[in-house]
């Protein structure tokens, strides 16, 4: 018997979503603000009116403030980016819905035959002695939470996306007045949706828990295995997002930049360029609702991760329910840490020149990261019994509640190192992107071998990171701790989220300025809240990556519980061949979807040639070109090719189950875990080192980068290329292969009964 | 007890050096026919009359025959590269002769303190009962083999080169008279080579098995501990061999390429290019005599792990001779089958046409594989008792003599579906290099995406074969199924270098062709046949891997059997932290190797631009460039960059094991060996596509290559990006990352007792 946690349950019950609402008013109350900057031009001498910022003192000149003409063009342009997003997410989202619901199908039958659709209690798995929820029970709420997480994740990747398409115009407005000015309206839409994100996903799991919990009563084991399916409904949306979005996007930009910046020598985002609708709806379904999925994914599994694994440690047997629910508690708090945070962006603190920006979103990191420990220990201390037993692999473990604050603790601050180190990879004012640029010099070449170098690099310190939080956690709480540490590593979700957010805003911003005919002054603005966004979004990336390896063992962890599986020994033909297949995987999946982007980009090129080759009057700006033709063609081409890359990540988890049973599972768990947390971060940073690098270039703000320079220098050239491979590394395949690894695990750990019922035939029939 | 094995010890005694005999004599051979074409002009008639082709009709037009001074200045371009790479070779061989002998003592040091340099007989692992030799007789017998082991290395190592760099003039000469006469040459070059090399490698094992045989009497287990040190010796050459010679020849010819083609538009290899001469260089002491070291130490290494697991099985406890030394008895039988297989290329057929070149070096992968099926099946017959036990991890096993057979076999198959998956994307006959090519008409950019995601595709066929062999011997024979099985992908060994020592010395034949201004059409020829060298250098990075994968895992067993370790369990902390990190490693391993290739070709190009730029009458060929200095600067960069990827590679294994312990190590191995195959596969492959896609474009042989052509249009150009960003890939860090893995994994085994009493301190003291 363990002693109660000091936080009585009914306390916990109200802490959780008081937490969740808070962060939706919070979210709610950014919004209101974002939406004072008027686009309708009559009014807008109202815009910076309610600002609540400490002055309105104006760092930099206005300009164009009395343009109407230009407030409406913004208008006109957001709606057409606004409409194409919200077509194309529809479009997909419907393909996505049939497959999801023969999914759903799947999960129900796969489950429920585990005890062929018997509908009578059971033994429990790990107490014997008591009974628990039929197969049945497990297979019917599995699929509802399934459909629960799936829906979740639509609806954020949506509503992120609808923000984002109503902030990035009024961002643009904005930097007319100035670099802050502009900043914080992009970072406030930022948070609007991470705050929602976070606290909409911590809201729909507790309410999930406690509906499920009418009908599952002390059966902790059977409910938390059923809310598992959150988790990969969550997931399996977010690898389509990411995918289908991920090709949209670079489709458009690698196409529009081809033609545009390389062969017909015109800006970025030009509105003669037909591609450049599509280049900027990219960003929003892409990097904006795609990433929005994933994060929302990530936090849905580790936290179904660590229920699961807590069900069967002693407070689940006990029926203690703060400490069962302590990762929800561990979120909550997460929420008010990063409603502090926030408050020194917009409220604290003013950023008056350029150079201010990327400090103050690093700050942004480490003031989360340290505010969030206090909260840990807080929340530690309140909501765990001091002592308490888990189970590792059938043996049992004593922990104590200070050992799980370490675990949580080393997660957040893994985090913060891996937010670092991708900082000094990707942003171009320290030595690796210059080395990077520098290398332009002798061309394309050199530049792409320094980029790829560059990107190997990147991995070795998180990869240490990551193992030293997995070892520390893993040696304190088995893999519970590892669970909690990913939780501790997404835990200031809602920040991650806000800077996250904020990149493809005001890359969006300076789209609509150019396209807006803004003056240059306007665009060096959004240019440098862009540079800063190409930086916090590789650091997004890097949390996004290093989550999802913790995540994945956690998941696999629970797998393998699950699956009654006792070790998994490298050691056997049966595992080895799984691990050596698993770490192919990601190679797979790349190789499809850089393919697919390549693929895509080809057809636009064509079309963008087309049409400046056929419609008159294209490249002097006296006719409009045909923008829906180039949507059309991101659109049709990400359907058509997010199916196998999505079909292969979905289905190697049933296929392997099924016909090679769980240890071989175990093995490809394992593999492409290993290889593809790699191949993620060195793909994300190499492609933001280059974005940079040509960033670097253009800005031409040091004595080096001006011998480097200007645009349209061979040097800059070599830049461009490189910039246009990145696209892919970095926005398709890099960061959907944290999905993969993921997804993979939590698929395996819902069919893990049925798996270890019917699995293996090949092995049983030879 | 168990029956003998047919063949009787002494007719072992004889067949395995009459076999090396063989192909010591064959190489002779071949080598006094290549001699025969003559470099000295006065004599240059007799070229070809010695010939034992069935005709001397010739198929193409013969040219410039007559012109003595062309056979003069070949004659001076040889000695130029021939001295270059040998005063190369020196100075590597100097410094790595220093870290060899450092590592010597360490070897003697670290085994020798495992029972305190003591001389007392100690009780066997295996066999409790017996007696075995000290642990101070393996030290020193294990350091002599390590020194043995190194020597062969080098030797064949500089043997190749000696080879290359006289026949490489003399298929330049044999060009004039047609592409046949050219491609037996070279082809006959190679396989002086490639039978030297198996030769001598066989011969040095037998012998130094029968010399310490003398001491070590009956104790099997020790003996053939003792003999890894061989492995360990030889690929610890093979690391420097192919980082230091892999950094000299892509530094050059990037450098060389950069300048030469992109910048001042003259021909590959044109005499004017300053860096003309050190990439020719290159070639041999990259392709050749790094590529040689490493095979064999491939071939060293299959071989120890094969002997070191069998000494653990029942014939090594009965002390049955010729089934211990199936696995020499296998290379034997190897060396006569591609002997067989040679003649077919070399007298039973003729090339008659360029696209007849490719057909016949693939005939060859089919002929030696057939004939080698049957040469195993004999040698399993006679060799082997019919039944006998093996060791796995403790338990015991019961193998019969044709289980044995189909794992041998199943190796050698899995060689060929690798080389053919190889040649698939890698040959410009295909459609995936012509993709590639495609994709050059929208620039360098999509060149590359296109050619990344080639090469990740490329992975997948030969994992899963590579996966197939690992299941099916480890099923039929545990580990020593697996060392069998590779064994079997290298028993070809002779063959496999020949078609791979071909490709840089057609290589070479061009630039010299080019070099000495010779006519188009025999640089045409020349050219053909390295296109088809490209994709046969491909094919056998290809096999080097294959077996590389294989050899690691037995190697892996051994040691884990060594180090008295059970299991490797992925779910401990400390198994699963050794495998992210060594999952990592092939990533640290190529950012080092990559950026390397990649500051030295900066400095290459600075000197051969201030060349071009400061000497006058250079561009017009009125002046000589200055060679030395070039050849000078890839020397230096190659001998600095390649002591931090050597020492991280020998290092870790030691470091792991001191301070993290077995079971950390065996994560390592085993997360460096899945996810290092991956990625030299990948680069070796993505290179070659784009060296091959390229070459396409060049030779405008199909109405789609001649729509991307000429030479100097803008796909081209875009080619010649690829082209060189793969060159590194290629040729440097992806054929390095074999070694990597087999070398970990061998040396841990070599060190496995030392670790095993007292590695692991951190762990100890926390």
């Amino acid at each position: 018997m363990v002693a109660a946690a000091i936080l009585p349950e009914l306390a916990t019950q109200v802490v959780i979503p008081v937490a969740a609402a808070v962060g939706i008013a919070f979210s709610v109350l950014q919004w209101v603000i974002v939406s004072k900057v008027r686009l309708s031009p009559e009014r807008r001498g109202e815009g910076g009116a309610g600002k609540s910022g400490p002055s309105d003192y104006l760092i930099e000149e206005e300009e164009g403030l009395n343009d109407h003409s230009i407030v409406a063009k913004c208008a006109e342009i957001q709606n057409a980016i606004s409409e194409g997003a919200t077509s194309f997410l529809f479009t997909e989202y419907k393909y996505v819905g049939l497959f999801m619901s023969i999914f759903a199908v799947l999960i129900f039958l796969f489950l429920g035959s585990v005890e062929g659709f018997s509908t009578k209690s059971q033994p429990c798995h790990y107490s014997k002695d008591k009974t628990c929820k039929p197969a049945l029970a497990n297979a019917i709420f599995s699929t509802i939470a399934f459909v629960l997480g799936a829906v979740t994740s639509l609806v954020s990747g949506f509503l992120g996306m609808k923000i984002a398409t109503y902030a990035n115009a009024r961002t643009t407005l904005e930097a007319r007045k100035g670099v802050g000015k502009a900043f914080i309206t992009a970072f406030r839409a930022g948070a609007v949706m991470g705050f929602l994100l976070a606290a909409s996903g911590l809201l729909v799991l507790y309410i999930a828990i406690n509906l499920f919990g009418i009908y599952y009563g002390d059966d902790w084991e059977g409910l938390f295995e059923a809310i598992t399916g959150y988790g990969l409904g969550g997931s399996s949306m977010a690898l389509f997002g990411r995918v289908g979005g991920g090709i949209y996007t670079k489709a458009a930009d690698v196409g529009a930049d081809l033609v545009g910046k390389v062969e017909r020598n015109i800006p970025e985002d030009d509105p003669r360029n037909p591609a450049v609708i599509a280049d900027n709806v990219g960003d929003n379904v892409g990097d904006i609702a795609g990433m929005g999925s994933d994060l929302f994914g990530s936090y849905a599994e580790s936290s179904c991760a660590a229920l699961v694994v807590a069900s069967i440690s002693s407070f689940g047997i006990n029926h203690e329910f703060t400490p069962m629910v302590y990762p929800l508690l561990v979120s909550s708090v997460g929420i008010i840490a990063c409603l502090i945070t926030t408050l020194f962006a917009t409220d604290f603190f003013e950023i008056k020149a350029v150079s201010e920006i990327e400090p103050a979103l690093k700050k942004q990191l480490i003031i989360s990261t340290a505010v969030m420990t206090v909260g840990i220990a807080l929340v530690s201390w309140l909501g765990l019994p001091y002592t308490f037993t888990i189970f590792n692999f059938g043996a049992q473990k004593t922990v104590q509640s200070w050992q799980l604050f370490l675990c949580v603790a080393v997660g957040l601050w893994a985090g913060l190192i891996i937010g670092f180190v991708t900082e000094y990879y990707t942003s171009n004012a320290y030595s690796p992107v210059q080395d990077v640029a520098d290398s332009c010099r002798t061309g394309a070449a050199t530049n792409v071998i320094f980029g790829l170098a560059l990107g190997y690099k990147s991995v070795i310190i998180p990869i240490f990171a990551i193992a030293f939080s997995i070892f520390l956690s893993f040696s304190l709480a088995a893999m519970y701790g590892v669970a909690v540490a990913a939780l501790g590593m997404l835990s200031t979700i809602a920040t991650g989220l806000a800077i996250d957010a904020y990149g493809p805003i005001s890359d969006n911003a300076g789209g609509i300025a150019e396209m807006a005919g803004m003056s240059h002054r306007i665009r060096e603005r959004t240019d440098a809240l862009d540079a800063a966004g190409n930086t916090t979004a590789a650091i997004g990336k890097g949390f996004a990556i290093g989550s999802a390896a913790l995540v994945s063992l956690a998941l696999f962890g629970a797998f393998v519980s699950r699956a009654a599986i006792s070790t998994v020994d490298v050691l056997t033909p049966k595992v080895f061949i799984g691990l050596i297949v698993g770490a192919m995987l990601p190679y797979w999946f790349s190789a499809m979807t850089m393919k697919s982007v390549g693929s895509a980009a080809l057809k636009m090129v064509e079309e963008v040639r087309r049409q400046f080759n056929t419609i008159p009057g294209l490249m002097e700006g006296t006719t409009k070109p045909d923008y829906a033709t180039c949507v059309k063609i991101s659109t049709d081409a990400s359907i058509k090719e997010m199916i196998p890359p999505g079909a292969l990540v979905m289905l190697t988890p049933l296929i392997v189950g099924i016909f090679f049973g769980v240890e071989t599972l175990s093995g490809v768990l394992a593999g492409a875990l290993v290889s593809g947390v790699q191949i993620a971060i060195s793909a994300s940073n190499t492609g933001g080192a280059w974005d940079n690098a040509k960033k670097y270039i253009e800005a031409g703000a040091s004595d080096h980068a001006r011998t480097l320079g200007p645009k349209g220098s061979d040097p800059h050239k070599a830049a461009v290329i490189g910039d246009t491979i990145g696209d892919p590394l970095k926005d398709t395949s890099g960061p959907s292969l944290n999905i993969l690894i993921k997804l993979m695990a939590v698929e395996s750990l819902v069919f893990a009964p049925f798996f270890a019922t019917h699995g293996g035939i090949l092995f049983k029939l030879f």
